[in-house]
């Protein structure tokens, strides 16, 4: 029968070519054949591909492939041959004869045991030397889930690999692994069998028509871009899908995997690449793109549980039970919905909002990329006199349309007064249909608008990219362990957050609307009760103890509270002290505690007085400023890149001086208790924040200390007990000397000391920490629960 | 005839409460009483002070006076008053006796000579003394040209003060100057007359209702604005005053003022203080006001020349020579349009743009004030769905429509997503007429509508203020020279400015649009080279010369520039370096030239790679860092607060070291030159900004130097014919091993050195300049034409 096939092909009248020359046969495998994927594209997009390659040269067989029996298998993957239509530009004569070709060239295969590969690539063999055809290549397309895949790999590689000089390419569908571990041991797997040129990652977000033209519109209006594209002119860059359909039917899925891994680590993360990375020279140079978006990689910023927010459909959780047969007091935590704020640490994006948002069971199906430009005009013509499309005062943006929604078609819309792009004039075409249809804010009569002249499934387009092989549309294993990197901490961060309930489609209203506050996302409505006790979840039940401890206050909640109130604590006495008298000196420890603060102070604090604020450091240690071990340096790092500090009001220990570390010759300490002299009112620090050791020193004033602890030198050397040993520090008295001095102590380490501190009295030569005591001052303690309750 | 009108007043039913307890008489003297303003809205406001008063238990008398004659006076003055008109909610009835009255307590006076105002006086004290009367006190309004304040204020003092007891005031009407120093000179003549107090500056702009609503608005929605009403929350503030009208008929006074000094100076900036002055406790403490004004105007950041857009009507010139008899060449640079941008200073209010712009011969006649609200959400719910009210992606924004426009009358609008305004119940009403109008982006209905239950005139809100004396609405001595001080810098810089033309209405189309660029403004589109043309004007006749100097390339071009250039070249060379190994070392010359090129790359090179750039210093004067005379100090203040270079990249001279100045013991050269070797890979600086002395020293390298021009020193300590003596500079060689190095040479000053340079050779000694010879680099030199071509 396949030869007979064959022969047909070969004496069609309509497909003269092959007779003259034969570019050789390629075997296309569709491993999952009768599978829902394989039904919905898979085969329609190999049928386009023998539809466009029929009069190419290459001769074809395709196998369908899966664990069913023949009998049945043969009969399932028929039925859905039997449906395959063509593109509408093809006539229905051509094809009527493509299809019943495509029928005869094409067959079922139960793969399962390790013969069954054996046999079925005898039965390529056999055909290629019968026919006496050269093997061009073979194609193994997994459409089967990843549990399957190595077991797959392992006969391929063992017994169906082509023959010398005819290549090998396997396709492979996402899950790529659940995480960057998983994914990492998928990826060594099956590296053991494939070649990193021989697999072909599906992201078939890449074959929308919409997407693969992000670079090429980069490329192609250059001119128009090299200007703008960049974060003064750019205010923000939306990549969204919405979905209409939950994940009914497929919880066992999904409940593992939600809306994170499903869709924003894999199909928004390669669009955002597209947008952010720096364009090649030559953007059909698939080693060029690829080193740049592994650049663009590394500058994006890992994103923190609170720049995510976080939604789950209200009949989620039941589906979950139903579906998976839990117990009825199942909580599931997966989100269903996820808005994420990513941020890239590069000079042409630094400060741009990326928002990625996805979520199922919303109100409409559309996806879409929204770069929205700032707006720096003033028009002064009144408003109904302006052109939409010369106006400077209407809103600029650059709008990739993937698909669906209200325009229901791919499409590049771009702000009349922003410029007229070039576009490929084969393959897009400028519409002007619906004027009066409102998008983003403006008519389409605002945009130039342009859709594809000849509307293409994902699929087919990507099957075609393989069949040349052209690797630009998949992701490598660098790109996938890449993405996984900047995608599992967060993953992990977000693994006890409660997602918020959502009702589903149009009811949702502005329930999953959320909003940046600074680098924060939070949803702009508050949580509406009803809807948090159905499942009686709730976000924890923390507070804030407040209490007295050596009969000072003490402020006492889970760390992150903790932090927050210390910085806003801080926040407050610097603006009064600068309402007070102009300028605030803050002098801060070293250590990991004061860390969290710091990125705290600098993320959530925009109002802070840092122009009228001084930095002075409570200790340091002997090491040059920029060595990594040098409280400066952590705190330059963590906090003084990120805020404003006038250069001058920077004061770091002289610990370096000479060219040399802490060398009493060199006066260090007198040094900087000279400057704080003749910089702060009467010595009075404003604010100090100390740390507490599990050995009861604080600043670097260690028990037995022999200077610091009491007397007239307000900075002193001193010795630690653990490397590096050489400390510079405040003492004791010009600590005590502050307006306010704040412990901070976290953790289960300290929670001893911090017990024993509680019965001790004033016994700084045993316990420095216990001669903080401000003399006019007001002392507070910070503790979180581990280390007040163990 | 008065008596009897004063009996009529007693005797009226309606008005009883006069009977029961006189509360003393006020005498209302309106100098310029037949004159425009007088006509127009003076006596007008006069009028309803009667109305509103005439139950107040107070009698009047209203005093017109003018230059000319009696018997015509009297006629002008009656033929005007008989027009007025009261208020709708007046009854015809009570409004023709309320008039009849008010006319028979007018009457006019010629006031020309000394005797004339000791006349007026005797005249109302005769009147007192006939009537029995306690005088409360004396109104003079000097609707006069201010050429004449001074005559006539010397006689009001001389001859007319209100008995001991009453009091005095006296109203005048702007312009108030014409630049800091006129209006200095003004203030210190009236001064000699009357006390603060007594002096009330009208700017009628602080009588429009929605004007005057602005403070209370800020106060009675302290909760809804407290958390937005600064920088993080606001994206920009629009005040506008258009007019339709030109400037024909007053040329003689537009021709020397200007739209600055007419609008800008007084109303616009008034009006910018209400919104960004911090708000008192209590808002009715006048006092209270005043100061938080005051400290908001030491907040204004001077506006340079290029913060400014001017325009002017084409028609303006024409009328200016027929108006004021100049010949046809006369060219006129009087802007008629303006668009200024300002920031502050402050913590409320840094970086957000506050935009005031007037101009005559606009499109229409509306004045406004639009604080628009950054947009931070991302709403989740298709477009067509969200409610306005509700969805928070729509633009945010309150308004202050001071009047005329679209809306016709002043009102407060608040986007329905931002709050419900608290609005004071008896004199502001919600509107909900034409809610399809759209305005500033949104139909109506988009917004909470307020408008005055009463519509009053600003001059009767203002006659009503003065006779009750408060002097909030009124602009004080030291309110006025904040005012002029911030003003008069950039009226001067703007003198030489060509505005652009433009042809006036509605054919203005967008050549009036402008646009932010950094801390810029220009206008969107490009000048039209016809309208251009009409007056011969262009703005320069500017180009870059490029050609050799001493063997090497030179730069010349005007200021501006040439700095833009330089700046531009610095720009790249640092892109270069840090694409080539990551880092960019460049080091900076202190003098004044420099500092316009620091501010220029502050301001205008967004993409400058701060992050990886090294700053290091030429040279130093052996002061303190911090003082004003330090090289360093300049840099931090004109570039280093503006940018964000590592605090581990800023390389001062270690000039202080051991709390003294440049002791040689310290080694102060040999710690920077090893700093510099650590840090710069073969100690090959990549950019080298040097200057050139009169005397034909370069960095700190004097002639006949002992130190720096040869040898293995890299940084070397020299001695300074000018104080402060001691210095320390980078060598020759040092500066010889840079990759590029630029000269920046400005003024005619530097003629004579650059004439002689040219001509002699390599005598480093004698010229330390000509010592600079890269061995591998390149040198440029940059001289701007004052310098090359004297």
């Amino acid at each position: 029968m396949l030869r007979a096939a064959l022969c047909a092909v070969f004496l069609l009248g309509a497909l003269p070519s092959l007779a003259k020359e034969s570019r050789g046969h390629v075997s296309v495998v569709l491993l999952g054949a009768t599978g829902d994927l394989a039904k919905k594209y898979l085969w329609e997009g190999l049928f386009h591909l023998y539809l466009d390659q029929v009069s190419s040269g290459h001769s074809f067989t395709f196998h369908g492939a899966a664990l069913t029996a023949h009998e049945p298998g043969q009969g399932l993957m028929f039925e859905v041959l039997k449906k395959l239509a063509c593109p509408s530009d093809v006539s229905p004569d051509r094809c009527a004869v493509v299809k019943d070709q495509f029928l005869k060239l094409s067959r079922y295969h139960q793969l399962k045991t390790s013969e069954n590969y054996t046999a079925l690539n005898r039965e390529i063999e056999t055909l290629l030397q019968q026919e006496g055809l050269e093997e061009a290549g073979r194609i193994f397309y997994f459409s089967v889930p990843p549990f399957a895949y190595a077991e797959i790999a392992r006969h391929i590689n063992g017994s169906c690999r082509p023959r010398p000089g005819a290549w090998l390419r396997v396709v492979l569908e996402k899950p790529f692994g659940h995480d960057l571990k998983s994914a990492q041991q998928l990826a060594i797997e099956l590296r053991t069998f494939f070649r990193e040129e021989e697999m072909y990652r599906v992201d078939h977000y890449l074959g929308k028509q919409a997407v693969a033209h992000i670079l090429p519109f980069r490329d192609q209006n250059r001119r128009f871009l090299d200007p703008i594209w960049n974060r003064h002119h750019v205010e923000r860059v939306e990549i969204v899908l919405k979905e209409t359909l939950d994940a009914k039917g497929r919880t066992s899925f999904y409940e593992q995997y939600g809306v994170i891994r499903d869709v924003l680590q894999n199909h928004l993360t390669e669009v955002l690449m597209y947008l952010a990375m720096e364009l090649p020279a030559n953007i059909s140079s698939t080693e060029d793109v690829l080193r740049r978006k592994l650049q663009t990689f590394k500058a994006l910023q890992g994103p923190e549980s609170t720049s995510a927010v976080l939604g789950q459909y209200q009949a989620y959780a039941s589906q979950v039970r139903e579906e998976l047969q839990k117990a009825q007091d199942y909580v599931s935590r997966t989100p269903t919905f996820a808005g994420v704020l990513i941020q890239l640490d590069s000079l042409r994006w630094e400060g741009v909002p990326f928002l990625l948002t996805s979520g199922k069971a919303l109100d409409e199906r559309v996806g879409y990329v929204r770069v929205l430009f700032k707006n720096r005009a003033y028009c002064t013509q009144r408003e109904s006199l302006r052109e939409a499309g010369q106006s400077q005062c209407g809103a600029k943006q650059i709008i990739f349309y993937i698909g669906h929604g209200e325009l229901s078609c791919p499409a590049v819309l771009i702000s009349r007064n922003l410029f007229k792009p070039i576009m490929p004039e084969g393959s897009w075409k400028e519409v002007v249909d619906r004027p009066q249809l409102r998008l983003f804010g403006l008519p389409l009569s605002d945009y130039y608008v342009y859709s594809p002249v000849k509307e293409r499934e994902a699929y087919s387009v990507l099957i075609s990219s393989i069949f040349h092989g052209r690797k630009d549309s998949f992701i490598t294993t660098e790109n996938l362990l890449a993405s996984w990197e900047f995608w599992t901490p967060l993953l992990d961060s977000l693994t006890q957050q409660v997602p918020r309930l959502y009702p589903g489609g149009l009811e949702n209203q502005h329930l999953l609307d959320f909003e940046m506050v600074g680098r924060e996302l939070s949803f702009t409505l508050e949580e509406p009760v009803e809807l948090l006790h159905i499942d009686g979840q709730k976000p924890g039940d923390y507070r804030t103890i407040q209490a007295k401890f050596r009969q000072s206050p003490l402020v006492s909640a889970w760390p992150e509270e903790l932090i927050a109130r210390l910085a806003s604590d801080i926040e407050t006495a610097a603006a009064e002290a600068v309402a007070r008298c102009g300028e605030f000196h803050l002098a801060l420890s070293g250590g990991s505690s004061p860390i969290v603060m710091f990125r705290r102070l600098a993320t959530h604090h925009y109002g802070f007085p840092w122009r009228h604020t001084h930095l002075w450091l409570v200790d340091e240690r002997c090491v040059p400023l920029a060595d990594p071990e040098s409280n400066f340096r952590s705190l330059h790092d963590h906090l003084l890149q990120h805020v404003r500090v006038p250069y001058l009001n920077i004061h770091p220990m002289p610990v370096h001086l000479n060219r040399r570390l802490c060398v009493e010759e060199d006066r260090g300490p007198e040094l900087y208790a000279k400057e704080i002299a003749a910089l702060v009112n009467n010595a009075s620090l404003d604010f100090v924040l100390l740390g507490l050791g599990s050995d009861g020193h604080t600043a670097s004033l260690f028990p037995r200390s022999s200077s610091g602890l009491e007397g007239a030198q307000t900075v002193v050397l001193t010795e630690s007990p653990v490397k590096p040993h050489q400390r510079m520090s405040l003492s004791l008295p010009l600590i005590n000397k502050a307006r306010q001095v704040a412990v901070l102590v976290m953790g289960k380490g300290k929670h001893e000391i911090t017990t024993q501190m509680s019965r001790v009295g004033q016994e700084p030569k045993k316990w420095p920490i216990s001669g903080v005591n401000p003399s006019s001052g007001q002392l507070v303690w910070y503790m979180d629960y581990d280390a007040l309750l163990g």
